[in-house]
């Protein structure tokens, strides 16, 4: 057993607490990462405001880090004591009927006990006062230490600088691997994409890298266009420029609309919208943000019918042991430009400063350095 | 001016009224077509119950037609009269930027007069006593006599029997293309369907054709399951024999779901449960049924988030003019077995007994001979 410093999250709307907790050893397949930088998303304050069904407390919330393996447990052969890994909320077991279709990231292994903010005997490895304290999306990186499941870790460059290439456990590779992997945007291509927070910026760096020919960046918050613009969109709509629905207004600026779309806010009515702005015949939306729980998407069945694609995309489709290595390696070469993301850094103890940022649409992201 | 038998629909919810109308002779670009058989699809009597917002009255119905060129307008050049020919509701140009996208059959050259029942001049060819009849999804094959734009006929070979192949007019062609061009569902998949009218039947014809390992017919009337099973269906579901919605039934029964599915009826509960009968990670749902006008279709948003992918299909993404001809073929060679799908025949004056039998769920399709 081992202290750790970690921000506690002990029920819905309270600030995270930063306090020492117990963390057991590593069990068989188990990893013990002491965690150097994790980022703070919006999903975390998503469960924190208690809206997730998912949602358990008390708990260690976090899911971007990047760690270096301290211990392993019985059995673990991939990974060795030293390695420079970033956690992943979406596990790749290699071995599910998932991981072996070749059509999906989202391998099952360790899904059920993981949604109860367990680890996969069914148990946490964190505790306080005796008390058990609940994983998070299997990852828990606001603690100085967090164990993970090994098939939950892609091991990257040691020389890779952890403090910013944290940023592809969540948003960056999200956004990202929506356009390139999910719905796969081809060079002159024309995009929508809808909300510009990291997931949203990333997105646009995805169609750049697809080379398409627009790409048309969507925000009530006109300050987000100049690093919009800075990533490489072309073209700039605050819905609130306008009287009609902003997709009518995509529609008549893209001469029938964009050829692909992405709703990066987790809004049902942008869903729609998103959809809507997409082409006659060809057009396809793809649903990245989430949506609170109970909200439902609807539009009418003719859109469908006459030709645009509904689709949505968990991690952007990412495998991550198998291809998290080359996205650290493009943020390497410049190719994904991370240090544009962080807007904030800081110590764990003003980890609700973070979150307050976020709220206030002041970062893209702040991230905490252990 | 030439006189012409023709069944008209002088207003919705009304018999149709068996008149000789006056059919004025091809303008340019336009095609007199001798219609020798036709059969009655459900779109047929969706228009005629007034819940289509493109229904305009007094009209002649009619749209899964064969015909001979009778007369050719100024300016075609590829017909010529005695030529065998389908009409087609969707058109195909090769000239328009959906006919060149390479991604869609929705061609857009008369698209616009077309969904207000005129020709691309923007007026009719029919009248009835001076007044003037609309035309009906660009077909109106419900006349011995109809004319259309050149771009809205496949030519087909002069064997094959017309009072059958008309049946790739509409139905048979939309189901089995769902499954073959905008599916794409491949060798070994599992596939459901649901209702097993003529596009059901027709979307089995194509599930066996792609090889799929299941597929299962789901229909609250048990009658149809004989024949569904005839035409390759595997399984057999009456959701009124279940108490839990038809989508859990699915799931459960083919261990997470289906890798496609489609929706035959144009029911918005039914597009729902199509969705979610699909199996996490991959499974995609079509929508082939049109729905009523204003009726919407919805799902919780992370139905796709975790993979499932919702698409539609007109004419089942078939490209008349170029693939028509090939889907005759087929039929010619007994892999598309058209008498099945005959169940009823009968001329003109009979065409009310039509309406009827298919209102009852007892005729799969009656084709009307001139």
């Amino acid at each position: 057993m081992i202290k750790s410093r970690a921000a506690v999250a002990f029920g819905p709307n309270q600030s995270l607490k930063i306090v020492e907790v117990d963390v057991q050893p590593p069990k068989a397949g188990e990893v013990l990462v002491r965690i150097v930088a994790s980022g703070v998303c919006h999903t975390d304050a998503y469960t924190l405001s208690g809206q997730d069904s998912e949602g358990v407390f008390p708990c260690i919330l976090g899911h971007e880090g990047g760690g270096i393996v301290e211990a392993l447990g019985e059995g673990v052969t991939s990974l060795q004591v030293g390695d420079h890994v970033i956690p992943l909320y979406t596990a790749e077991c290699r071995e599910c009927k998932f991981c072996k279709s070749g059509k999906t990231n989202l391998c099952q292994a360790v899904r059920a006990t993981q949604g109860k903010g367990l680890m996969p005997d069914g148990t946490t490895r964190f505790s306080y006062n005796g008390q058990p304290i609940y994983h998070y999306m299997g990852c828990s990186t606001f603690s100085e230490y967090t164990v993970l499941p090994e098939i939950s870790l892609a091991k990257i460059p040691k020389d890779a600088p952890l403090e910013k290439v944290c940023l592809l456990g969540c948003g960056v590779t999200t956004g990202i691997g929506a356009v390139l992997n999910t719905a796969k945007v081809e060079e002159g291509a024309s995009v929508a994409v809808f909300g510009l927070g990291g997931i949203g910026l990333a997105a646009i760096i995805g169609a750049r890298m697809a080379k398409a020919s627009r790409i048309i960046a969507i925000d009530i918050n006109p300050a987000k266009f100049e690093i919009a613009k800075e990533l490489g969109a072309t073209d700039f709509v605050n819905p609130k420029d306008h009287d009609k629905p902003i997709q009518d207004v995509i529609v008549e600026m893209i001469d029938g609309g964009v050829d692909y779309s992405f709703e990066c806010i987790g809004n049902v009515q942008l869903m729609r919208a998103a959809l809507e702005s997409c082409h006659k015949g060809w057009g396809e939306a793809t649903i990245i943000g989430v949506a609170p729980a109970g909200a439902e998407i609807s539009t009418r069945p003719f859109q469908l019918v006459t030709g645009r694609v509904w689709r949505g995309s968990a991690f952007g489709g990412v495998k991550g042991r198998t291809e998290l290595p080359s996205y650290v390696a493009q943020a390497e070469k410049g190719e994904i430009p991370l240090d544009t993301f962080i807007t904030h850094t800081m110590g764990l103890e003003k980890i609700n400063e973070a979150f307050e940022l976020m709220h206030d649409g002041k970062s893209i992201r702040s991230v905490i350095h252990f």
